[in-house]
């Protein structure tokens, strides 16, 4: 199975995908995109791993994301992906074939995955439109990207204040 | 049938309406109420027409929308308008007194439209409050305008990722 | 029964509140957190006032929520707070101290209130994380409140163009 789990900041997306892993009772290798850039960022991080179970191997990756997907999923194992937002961020950053060859590497390699897989992203686009180019760019390449990950996902819920909402597939 | 097709940007709102239009086996009009500024906007304009089929009618009109709905609307054919929220800031650019003929011209006209309409409009009031006043005032107009039409509509969705989530009518 | 209703800038969330609080058929108590330190709040507090049936008592009470809740709540009373993003604010605008003591004092007081109890919000972090820092601890802070308040709460509504969305509960 395949999902994506949406939603705003602090909605709640981390813990009910780290939820859906426990309950699988398969081994869970956890893929990190952040880039602990600042203090902020570092704490946030922390905050993460400090809710994660031991058990959990963590692979962290800002880039080649369908590589780690690759060497990691299979049968008996539910790889968790969080985030795809921060993941996004760090491709754009790299310059456009960067950019253009991991997110398209991302959509060739997803549906055929043996394993589960759980992917984590922010929704950004219901706010005003941003002044600022770079982030309108931004919002529409996230667009663009939820919109073909959820076709190709089995499950994809949208979350609000801890509460999951699923928009396809079954509870 | 009246229609809202509400989302984020980049959530497939567009995408939906046209399938709508297209399933609806109906002659189609659709009216356009981008204005083409700047490049962006234009290559936006650009990429919207190049996924439409060839036997559409399109109508441009940014500011008179309830005037062309009543000239294109009635029964075998299906009215799109692709957006709202451009339209809105058309309005409001042109200063009050237009934005309010035009506002209250097509909630009036909007219930008695003898053929099916389709409605496309951002979401734009889940970000941060803005601090600029007047994207504060759009964000609030936006989201005004978008509970009077939801009122007037039969089937009201709101799109996630390309998913539609049905708010109000039947799928 | 406790509820939480959230959704974005004017999207019913009051109206909604407000109707809960008619159908109920109870004395009504208005927990008013809005500080009018400004022309347009003033203008948008007089909004909401206006709407309001005469017979509601109006408690304004912008930081000590859980001791007004504890003073009002009880059977045959129905106590709506509009809003909690209003009321967020004002806490971290008096530092930490107070900001974490009257949170976690409306955790702790909600669950043993005796009457119904309806609370607004707004639902702020779906648009780009904002560049400010302030604003992002905004955010962050409202996103994890609102999951701790779901948490506590019978039923949950989402808010969309007037529209509610059941995101916990019966309907």
């Amino acid at each position: 199975m395949k999902e994506l789990i949406l939603g705003g900041a602090r909605s709640g997306k981390s813990r009910h995908a780290e939820q859906r892993a426990v309950l699988s009772g398969l081994d869970v290798v956890y893929v990190a995109t952040a880039v602990a850039g600042d203090a902020e960022m570092a704490a946030r991080i922390g905050g993460h791993r400090a809710r994660r179970p031991e058990s959990w191997l963590t692979v962290e990756e800002p880039l080649a994301l369908a590589a780690r997907l690759e060497d990691n999923a299979g049968p008996g194992r539910f790889v968790l992906v969080d985030c795809l937002t921060l993941w996004l961020g760090n491709l754009l950053a790299e310059g456009e074939d960067v950019f253009r060859r991991e997110r398209q590497a991302l959509l060739q390699v997803l549906p055929g995955l043996a394993g589960p897989v759980c992917l984590v992203s922010n929704e950004v686009g219901h706010g005003i439109v941003p002044a600022n180019p770079l982030a309108r760019r931004f919002v529409d390449e996230a667009g663009w990207l939820h919109q073909e990950l959820a076709a190709l996902c089995d499950r994809v819920v949208w979350m609000a204040a801890g509460l999951p909402l699923l928009l396809k597939g079954a509870s």
